[in-house]
């Protein structure tokens, strides 16, 4: 086991109806407030109704900024900065799904500082202090609500790339159950083939945590239990808890806790589909994992067998990795680029793009030379 | 799945040499430090002179408080929050196991008030302010480093109960493994017990939520396959880690999110036990455990068998409670009270206590028509 420090600063709110306790729970009297939200959903569904008739009642002054794509720009977040600056923005309130929370935690450290906020993702800056943010989460899939991490799309230098901060954990995050019931299929099976993958890369990471091994296996076992039953039942809201509840604690931290790392090679790979092609996240993910399992299936062999041993009954490793596949299939996510509409013509500028971010993953490294094999794995 | 907030604030540093980022962690310079410890064996581990030195080079005015008992009393805990008046202590430095940094909780809490410590275990008193607490851990068991719970006994009343608070989460938690490898054999393998006996609580709680289910299963399958082993390498640190990471997250409310609560009726009985006869908390609880299983084994049947089916791979309910008596055997555990030296001739005096501490538990609930068949299975 290798040392670490456990400090989730996150309060978690979860159950239904928690998003009415928002007035109760915070202190927002005289409060400059910045919505951050995504398409009009959440205002077509009454949240933002909600949201802002508490912060009206407690006395807040509200700016709002919408707009946030489904791969967020970091041009949206210096736009968002801009105003939540004009607005002297002392809370921000997230509501959406992975994007929007993600954008908001860059807006919050970017506000208060005299830079571009890509120098946050360049190393170029450290932030040294963050406006406070609340997030209203209405998909279950990345994790964002949790942990201080925040993947950004950055269209000027054709890069995707992930950011993470203490400073960037949201203070207060609300999770009804309730709010995911209209997401629609394919989107519910993405978020459980993503909070899988956050898993796996936790899994795949460096050091030797036996607990933490379990602790994946428990979330990606009830995932993989209860995934498939809420693709069936889409309204049930039991389904939707333990959905969400997974998606939550599958990057909150738990996973790595005794180790060095995740790998995150896999993000990686995709990233450059959803940055090429607007790929749905989870739908990368599982085009891009059984091809990575399959890359390292000897280095590997070892680490795939005992998962195949706790999720399929089998330790055999190609057995396994059959298994992640069946499953991705079963929930109707893509295995195969030709699955995503990806044609065999596109292997080089794929390749391209992996070369030029550098992709590769930290602890089963890939070269350059595993490219091509990879792309192999991802259309055979 | 319940609602419920997850909100621990406890930063947990964790692992070889952590202690000595105390200064780096805290800002010690002017603080009036309190530090609570129990025997003397701090002292001559040299635990408590890195800690001293730490304080001192730091700039901070230091007084202590030694001599907390394995069974802690709330008479202690006035002793030392008086002294810490006298001494305008600002900050708690808790220095050893589970009694030290209970006590030490209640300390904190009791420090600023005008009433004595025992109110607040009566709901006299809501405490509203606490000095702030930082745990130095030295033995893995209770997992008080990480939640807000204290026990302590009270000799004038006769009682021995639990209190919880969240002003009561320790600000900060150093667990170094290397600390705990000279606990001898039996209070390691009473610690393994008291583990699982957490997770044991937990299950057998209210409400449901099969992701906690996992958690428990994961967490009680660790320890016992690293508890056995460790305790034919005491001096095993690796092993010490994994038992001291179990430990923790046995009892830091991972394993009842989306629940109501725990039971925590065998904790009561437990209490009774050591009460009575000084019996050490976790040998208590591997006998409580099975003979509070048999009692239940019809109402509980199927949680039971679920247990049975995750970690001894039988649906059977009672080769599950045996599986438990086989496992706490090994470990060198009591499972019986004449394992403990408690006659049988003690059946009276038992029930009168049980009775008088209304020990009942907060789902499978006891009553005082119960005792006399849980007392037979703790002889039988």
């Amino acid at each position: 086991m290798e040392n670490f420090i456990s400090n989730n600063t996150t309060a978690l709110h979860f159950g239904k109806g928690v998003v009415d306790n928002l007035a109760k729970t915070l202190d927002l009297k005289g409060r400059n407030v910045l919505i951050v939200y995504g398409k009009g959903s959440v205002k077509r569904s009454g949240l933002f109704d909600n949201v802002m008739g508490q912060l009206v009642a407690s006395g807040a002054h509200v700016a709002e900024f919408g707009g946030i794509k489904p791969n967020p720009l970091v041009e949206d977040v210096e736009n968002a900065a801009a105003l939540a600056r004009a607005h002297n923005t002392d809370l921000i309130i997230a509501i959406g799904g992975g994007s929007v929370i993600d954008s908001a935690k860059i807006i919050s450290i970017t506000i208060p500082v005299g830079h571009p906020a890509w120098n946050f993702y360049t190393r170029r800056a450290i932030p040294k202090t963050a406006v406070p943010l609340v997030a209203i989460l209405t998909l279950a899939a990345t994790g964002t609500e949790m942990n201080p991490f925040a993947v950004l799309q950055n269209l000027a230098t054709g890069q995707k790339e992930g950011y993470g901060h203490p400073l960037c954990y949201p203070k207060h995050s609300f999770l009804d159950p309730t709010l995911t019931i209209t997401v629609p299929k394919d989107y519910t099976a993405y978020g459980v083939a993503d909070l899988i993958a956050h898993c796996l890369e936790a899994y795949f990471g460096k050091g030797d945590c036996p607990l933490s091994d379990r602790f994946i296996f428990a979330i990606i076992g009830d995932a993989m239990e209860h995934g498939p039953q809420l693709l069936d039942n889409l309204t049930d809201y039991d389904l939707r808890a333990k959905i969400m509840y997974d998606a939550t604690m599958a990057l909150n931290g738990l996973t790595t806790q005794g180790k060095v790392n995740g790998d995150w090679g896999v993000h990686g790979i995709g990233h450059i589909l959803s940055l090429l092609y607007d790929t749905p996240h989870g739908a990368s993910l599982t085009i891009a994992y059984p091809a990575w399992m399959k890359l390292h299936r000897e280095k590997a062999a070892e680490r795939i067998s005992k998962l195949g041993t706790n999720l399929f009954g089998t330790a055999d490793v190609d057995k396994t990795i059959k298994g992640f596949e069946d499953f991705f299939r079963k929930i109707s996510c893509p295995v195969r680029l030709s699955d995503a509409g990806i044609l065999n013509s596109e292997t080089g500028k794929i390749i391209s793009c992996l070369v030029k971010n550098n992709v590769n993953g930290s602890n089963y490294r890939l070269t350059e030379t595993d490219y091509q094999m990879l792309l192999s794995n991802m259309q055979a």
